[in-house]
């Protein structure tokens, strides 16, 4: 039999942390003895276990430890995390410790440092010279960084139930579609004017039905008004932008009408066309070719705009990243600072902008195919709340809101 | 070899009536000989074509001019229209007339009688000597009724594509989730507002989801306003509706606030003991124990409202029908007038009033799930416009629409 | 502020009972203190916490204690159950205690008694005299039945989450269609094996695509190997069965070939009245007209088979119950001895069915579309597990799989 | 008025092509006179019609121009197609002619000449020095490319409705769950026998659902068996094929067990860094490392697979195009001599594969959510025959009815 002493504190019982780590031990084959438990009499109260792991080998215990720790376990018996050497780049060594969305601290030289950009699934690199950690995406690893592996040193910070009336926690029960939504926009609207208001971020990750279904003008209002500060999308959304924007149709369908003003792609290719002959979107804008939607707006704004191509594009219009390495990166380098996400009607974007951002930064994932909310939660980005409601009146109604 | 010699007339290739008719007896092994055709030149002018449709046998020939009926086909030597009488009460003859929910005429002593009250798979009943023809379902046919076998002396009048810009239109392409959806909303709001103003009636049929998403005020204000002249729903529809007016909950939810304040099914059916206490909902109305939502609105302006049970249902709530065939029968009793049919969040209901309903009603289903219109249609409903958006925010936009 | 002491106990902390019941006190605004917790060291131990539990008025004490009963928890200072007098037909007395489909104890003259033929959403009526307790729905109850009302006196037993490997534990996760779905249906027919071997009934509960997509004969296979106890459906499958075992169609679409034989309903409506003709299911299956099919083999073998009708019904077919109250009792009676349910590609009928059964009959639901398992989910049947399948396909797999 | 006379032959009436020609016409706001038109009588003669459109200015007639090429449409006056030159490397002439899907001819010094590599919305660049014609992407077009331009001496072939019992047909009908699927299944089965014996090419588009639910050995047993010529597909199906291949899971689920085995992503990343340790997926398979599974397979009998990335990829695995321009690039160059394409749980994929395959693929797309089909007609792969149901049990079918 292995074995192994852990912890865990905080609101362990009320977060269901204690229970559910219970679970994985038995679960996995394991089993436990409690050495220390005391219980918060109180709601405000922390708890506190202490309890020895046992299984049947080295294995098992280490999946297990593996799995206690995203409930924020630490060994007792703990060192310094552990650190190898990349010595191919582009290849981890073969124990690495694989990061969660949660909060994560290493121990290095006997302190507790915050991993900075935590993100799903990478490596962390520890710089133990200035004591400081961060991720690192596996093919951008270089010979000679250190990498943490095993799970000694780790503290993960896991995820508590909000105790206090928690805003989007009625939205986190689960996937129906018989709620009422016009709370729920509210209070979305309410966190966005919050998040602005103090500073923060605001992220939205747009598909094309944005444009399709009429509804970029919600977007450009939003943008105005200071709601919106970084997008990610890919080329058909900004694609359609500027077609809705040159030619007032969106794969063809005139946008005030509802017809069929020209055959499909046709003035897609078009839009795309036109900005390829100029050589940039910046320099539409700035020939005034290109007078209003969410591009010019966000152009306008400086807002940083991510667009990442995909394989089934047309074009690209001038600025997608083609590159998948590249367009990773620079999504990255637009995290910082962002404190609330709101992805509409994007699939491949939402599910790709889940991979790299924190589980602290709020998420709304609306889309009118419960099967998108699904598939993040599948994913690993169990934050994100679903809206399963059509995302032109979503935002129809959220731009109203956030219109008075 | 088997054959007969049919005609069509009207627009019979704008409307792809011919090429379908051709499809079908190909499809079905037939052959045909065009002997006459007279095509318009102009879009206004009527075509007219004769054609001799052979098959292998009798019976293809028979499923073949069955088809080509639904496309207003008729025979050329054709006569009146065959009956025979019903032997037994609630059992047809074998070779009895399937109808359509198309307009139907079949001739009666060399006359061609329009049948009334036309819906889709019931018999048709001749009273030859008032020279007039009535549907009727299976269950409801009495010994002697005359009932039209064979397809002689039977003449349906084909949904011709409309040529002018048709308001609907531009729904009835496809069950895409990715239109304008806003542009959709107003023009059934105009086409409700056009319906009301000229005396049609207004059919509303409703799921409990209306409730549910708290949108239920719109459909009462809907009524305040005239525009909802018979409503159809179930057991679910109503209770909810009462219990949101006597706790402000539906399924336990507060409909103010979002939250959980009842566990589950025990308001409703709090709900539903109320009203029985009292005997009936007009009683609740006329004791001041029901003050407002739909049903109240709807039982003030003395609306007809047919609320069919179903298996599922806790209770019933007093005024639900727990007999199925009563319940069709009532749903029967109050279409006629009924020029506009609004179907929303509801399938169970949606696919019984399709079934009751003769095509010339406009028919337009909202519902977030696309399988709901899909199934509609598969059931023969082929005429309704699906609008795939949220029932919520729909009725939202259609009751600001049509408060102006 | 007011305040109740009650107990829990077994495995209330890995079967995450406690801080469920924590939480509850805590989103409802209430607070607790522990006044003695003992905890199982072991997973085989049990646990028991004894609390008191304050809250700021007797109507949140009152929804508090009624949510944690659903745990298992009793009052301490508790009595016999409480009964009221039903002083109308068919009316509750308003207090009355409204049950989960948990197995159920009401303790009468210090004595705690199982309720019988515990279903959900119904009211429990004490004979005090036979020491007896069942449940009873709102509109059969009689004036004088003596009703359980307030929450003194009542002991539900909860889901313990299974400890040991859990047949159906990996379907219970999530409603995802991305699982390995050969397994699942291995592990089903492992469970119907066992049921049956020991003497359990299998319920199916069976939607028209069942006979649609040509899966019919399954079915009937299922049901000549011993695996098929009790039928409920409605007017569409036995109508549909019928047809294809009287033509060879579903919807006038030939089973063998795939191909559109008969226009739309005509078969189904000919199938309707050729039994309509004969007078009953049973004179069709005596004359030699009906020979194959599930209700064919259904009335050889004697199976319960329970068709409720819908208002969506055409016909309806002799058997089809079209009384809803009735129906539902005979869904009642059906169930007893019942230890199995599995429900394909039928939504109406499967909530309907959800609503009678006990959650302690193992429960599947097979749907290709998600939502139906949402659904049933939604209305307090938390014990089904969800298949998302293609319904035809999981029968082939399934029957192979028993006919070995 | 602006007017142009055209010209249509073929089976112009019983594909439909007459009466949409003239839908289109008339939608848009045009009118015609039929000049000529002699109708075939029985239905193996050809049909022809010539008409003069007029339309109220030259944009509408231009417009209308457009669409009636789809259907064959082509001018008597027709000319030689124009061309202009590219002025500036990947832009076009503003009226470059975009291209359909369907088999397209131009007319080059007289002569009518087939554009090779046909696909939609891209241009077509003409060799006159040696009458050929190529389609060629936006993106790729050099200064000097002769771009087609305009809509003269443009011919395309029209989709002709397959009169004979056409193996597909069935499927093409609309996007139902409810037929028998077995039947459609055997098909696929024949239609792959029949194009692997004649020599043709058969593409596989695979999502990596296909891992998941344990099915990608039917894959590897096709390949095994010479059913599969060509694999699209992205990171993730390659990644959890070799993640099943050495550690025996998907996403860290055992496929033998169905159980977790490893927390989410490990095992993904893994193997991932496995191939990339060793370099590549061929020295993978050379060193003995990898020994099953659908890559391997491929790889051992010299398969092209063509595996794209996306925004959302881990890793990536080696061999995993990161740039969209080039994979794009290396899927349109394994396309010649592809007869059959069949698409699997892949909506990405799919999409960007209709994108670049000419109408004349058999194209199958089987998936369980209805929305991957409607969304892949919706931009203009109409030829792909949808059949919505489990991709796992679909494949076993498939390889259990190839397997005899």
């Amino acid at each position: 039999m292995s074995s192994e002493t852990i912890e865990l504190s905080g609101h362990i019982i009320d977060s269901w942390t204690l229970p559910r780590a219970w679970d994985v031990i038995m679960d996995r084959g394991g089993n436990f003895t409690v050495e220390e438990m005391r219980i918060g009499i109180h709601k405000t109260e922390p708890s506190y276990a202490r309890m020895r792991v046992e299984a049947p080998d080295d294995h098992t215990l280490e999946l297990i430890l593996t799995e206690l720790q995203q409930f924020g376990a630490i060994l007792v018996d703990g060192d310094d995390a552990q650190t190898m050497a990349v010595e191919q780049a582009g290849v981890l060594p073969a124990s690495f410790y694989s990061t969660t969305n949660l909060p994560t601290q290493v121990r290095v030289k006997g302190q507790w440092v915050q991993v900075e950009n935590i993100e799903m699934d990478v490596a962390v690199v520890i710089d133990a010279a200035h004591k400081r950690a961060c991720t690192r995406p596996m093919h951008e690893v270089q010979v000679g960084d250190q990498v943490v592996v095993g799970h000694g040193g780790i503290r993960v910070q896991p995820f508590e139930r909000a105790r206090e009336r928690e805003s989007f926690a009625f939205m986190q029960s689960s996937v129906s579609t018989e709620k009422v939504k016009v709370l729920a926009i509210h209070e979305i609207a309410r966190q966005m004017r919050e998040t602005r208001d103090k500073g923060g971020k605001i992220l939205f990750v747009l598909g094309p039905a944005v444009i399709h279904t009429g509804a970029g003008h919600y977007i450009a209002q939003l943008i105005r008004q200071g709601y919106v500060h970084v997008i990610f999308g890919g080329n058909a959304i900004v694609t359609h932008d500027i077609e809705s924007a040159l030619f007032g149709t969106s794969l063809g369908v005139d946008l005030r009408s509802g017809e069929q003003v020209e055959g499909g792609h046709r003035n897609h290719l078009r839009a795309i066309n036109t900005i390829r002959a100029v050589g940039s979107i910046e320099k539409a804008v700035a020939a005034g070719l290109l007078k209003e939607g969410i591009t010019y707006e966000a152009q306008k704004r400086g807002l940083k705009m991510v667009l990442a191509g995909s394989i089934r594009d047309d074009g690209p219009m001038p600025g997608v990243i083609s590159d998948m390495a590249e367009a990773q990166k620079q999504m990255r380098a637009a995290l910082p600072g962002v404190e609330m996400a709101v992805m509409v009607a994007s699939m491949l974007h939402a599910i790709a902008t889940g991979n790299v951002l924190p589980a602290t930064v709020r998420t709304v994932v609306v889309d009118i195919n419960p099967s998108v909310v699904t598939k993040l939660a599948d994913r690993g980005s169990f934050q994100a709340a679903g809206l399963i409601t059509d995302a032109e009146l979503f935002l129809r109604e959220l731009a109203e809101e956030l219109s008075e």
